[in-house]
């Protein structure tokens, strides 16, 4: 539908007939990409690397290997994994070819129902329920424990806003096919390993246990409303503990049990609980996870995080039962930007029981947010090229060819600017690329071998000859 | 629909009627992937990794900048830029939510007009009109010549087969903004340089060009039939000779002229296209652009690969204007690993004129298999995990941790057995992981602080304690 302030009925009718002619001349003069996605240019690539790489290098150190799921999944690996709000946001892949001579049209059809008939694949929403998905199809061909890191994009129809992406990366560390608690360990470790390699300051992990959680439900007599009370829980931060009560009476929590949910969030001691949940089993077993699992980090001592317990820690997803765990960075707002946490029992979505898992995701993009904002990406990364030749000319060019050879099997990254053109053009050229080193070649230079080289941050000029400059640089 | 060997109303009724909740069954009990697609289990990730670590070291050293651009583009982005086979072949996603409340369904909505009212997103079907876009939309902070590689995957609802997938991977370099031959002599080096880095033998290089064969054309007196020769000369490996002169014909290319087809696809030589080309500009400059390129490759010299000279060389891609070059690994039947070339106008299509770029392409999928039937993949490169300790129990466990921390700091990639397990079951995942190292600790060991480490290759024992360990492996 087009708006326009004035009316004018012979311009309405042609933008109407042409509507599709004018859409592309729009799309040809300015082209644009999908809302919520992002085109990545060299600077924030090399700094995204560089985020990548120091995770991808500690997911290793720590003996998880990588894996990849393709883009699409069938559309009943994902629906229904991730509730009503979830299958909203799951971008779905329209059938190939002429995908309508399958389907039924009528008055009735809405897009619900036509979905399921012209629709059989979708996109990636995370990268948990495709693992779930890998691990139970190739359960013949994996070693459990599998410990495996996946680095992938994924993608969420939802409303952009900062921070907020419709395609963004995740980074998982899972070990499954144990329950041992020396997992839920060495994932805080890799945590704060990593996070001090990114030089990222005030970085702390909150733990909680979803079975001391479960114990304090069932000591306010609100089992069967585990789940709501949770959910309620998980919005403390956002809505306030009077909102948080309001929304777990109004789904069936006794007034008399809100005291013990204040008993409990009161405590900021793990030792506390041990009385506290004295009458629950469930709650017992939690609070052994728990200790053991801070007691171990405690002892090992980690270096520059801090483990908090956090018993308001709730974590929305439900298939969490064991340990869980989330990040935030105090020094930028920006929520958490990590979190993770044991499932007993995901693979049985796929029909595969019994198989404990335990695993963490970093949220890159807003890690990406936080280096940024604190200034914490290392000088060097987005240098490209080291040393660019100028162009003086088709002679000396021709010189310059083996000499770019010889750099470049040493390993140095290095060009020649492509074309003879003015000097200022060509430094400025270096300038943007940020070239660390120019090298002058004319008539003198080509004589003597003998190279003039500029370097572009002191300014400071040298000559050396080349084998020797390769030694410099090495 | 469902079709059944024999026909049972009441059976046909219950499974009408229970089709969702079959289909979930047959999900849950045997997950699977969209055909076309893949899983990447960690060997192949391993191996797959080293082919692009490899190829973007060399375009780093190359002076070529990281861009990426997002997996959806707007569809009218891509559509039209691939001809019509193309446009089929591009995979569209669904609009959001309630895409039909937009759209008009009547009895004449075809599956390609429905397709217009629901869909406005479409996945990236090559990296070269992403990039294109990207260097239209971004010209203003782009410093000409801009040098930028592109490692992404790409989705085509092709037909699957041996080497064709569904979603694949292209590695691109290209330099726009410039005419430079000296841009299609490093694409050339960086070719052999990729090639030799990953020790695939005997890859040819052809090289041919775009005007050049207008010459050609030119002389046959088909220039209007350009597109069609080109086509047809494209298909001289798979279909022969007769049959191209057949096709070339029915497109109304005279009998007479395919004599000079013949004189020119008999020529090996560059230096014999001279007098043939003697009455072309056009011709005539395609000769000098290529023997310039020739010429200082040669006197530069190759490493591995070879430089061969292909008049039949045409590639389809309409957008090729000068050099052109195809890769073949003659070891291995799979058709190009590699192709490129130099298109004077792609940008033109989003509005940006003028702006002359080359570029080379490495199919990712296929150097794998070359390399996976060559057995060129190294040893050593699907080591996930160097150093494994055994676990003996919960004080050898809490033993080990401290130690197992010292070897991570060293950046050794080692872990802790999660669980105490038989000897037996740990050996077994340490061997299945290539672990290279075992450490055992027991009392022994706890007591005296040397360690018993075996090597699983090898088989030898040896005593160390943690300090010399790491020397050791580092």
């Amino acid at each position: 539908m087009i708006c326009l302030k004035f009316f004018d009925s012979k311009l309405m009718k042609f933008i109407n007939n042409n509507l599709r002619y004018l859409q592309t001349i729009m799309s040809t003069t300015k082209p644009t990409i999908p809302k919520g996605m992002r085109d990545f240019g060299s600077q924030v690539m090399f700094r995204r690397n560089y985020i990548f790489e120091t995770v991808k290098r500690a997911f290793e150190c720590y003996g998880y290997a990588p894996i990849e799921t393709p883009t699409m999944e069938n559309i009943q690996t994902l629906t229904g994994k991730y509730g009503d709000e979830g299958d909203r946001l799951i971008f779905k892949v329209l059938n190939s070819g002429d995908y309508l001579s399958k389907a039924t049209l009528d008055e009735n059809t809405t897009s619900k129902s036509l979905t399921k008939q012209i629709v059989e694949k979708a996109l990636r929403y995370d990268l948990t329920v495709p693992f779930a998905r890998f691990v139970v199809q190739n359960r013949n061909d994996i070693t459990f424990p599998f410990k495996r890191y996946q680095m992938q994009n994924v993608w969420r129809a939802d409303r952009p806003q900062k921070g907020r992406y419709r395609e963004f990366y995740q980074c998982d560390a899972d070990v499954i096919g144990t329950d041992s608690l020396l997992c839920e360990v060495e994932l805080v470790q890799l945590y704060d390993d990593v996070f001090t390699k990114l030089n990222i300051p005030n970085v702390d992990i909150y733990i909680n246990n979803r079975k001391v959680l479960s114990g304090m439900v069932e000591l306010m007599g609100a089992s069967d409303l585990f789940d709501d009370v949770v959910i309620a829980l998980d919005k403390l931060d956002k809505i306030g503990i009077d909102k948080v009560k309001e929304e777990m009476e109004s789904k069936g929590v006794k007034k008399e049990a809100l005291s013990i949910l204040d008993t409990f969030l009161n405590t900021t001691n793990v030792g506390d609980l041990s009385s506290l949940l004295e009458n629950s089993a469930t709650g017992k077993k939690g609070l052994e996870e728990l200790q053991f699992v801070i007691n171990s980090v405690n002892n090992l001592g980690l270096q520059s995080a801090n483990l908090i317990f956090d018993i308001t820690l709730a974590r929305g997803l439900n298939y969490y039962t064991g340990c869980i765990l989330e990040v935030k960075a105090n020094d930028v707002a920006i929520g958490s930007i990590g979190g993770g946490g044991r499932y007993d029992d995901l693979t049985s979505i796929f029909g595969l029981k019994d198989v404990s898992g335990v695993g963490i995701s970093f949220g890159i993009d807003r890690i990406y947010i936080v280096m940024e904002e604190l200034g914490l990406f290392p000088d060097n990364i987005d240098v490209s090229t080291k040393v660019m030749f100028a162009n003086f000319g088709e002679q000396e060019a021709a010189f310059c060819l083996p000499l770019l050879k010889q750099l470049r099997s040493a390993g140095i990254s290095s060009e020649l600017y492509p074309k003879k053109s003015k000097m200022k053009k060509q430094m400025s050229y270096a300038n943007n690329k940020c070239v660390q080193f120019v090298i002058m070649v004319g008539e003198d230079e080509m004589e003597s071998g003998i190279l003039s080289i500029k370097n572009m941050e002191s300014g400071e000029q040298s000559n050396l000859n080349i084998t020797d400059l390769i030694k410099e640089l090495s």
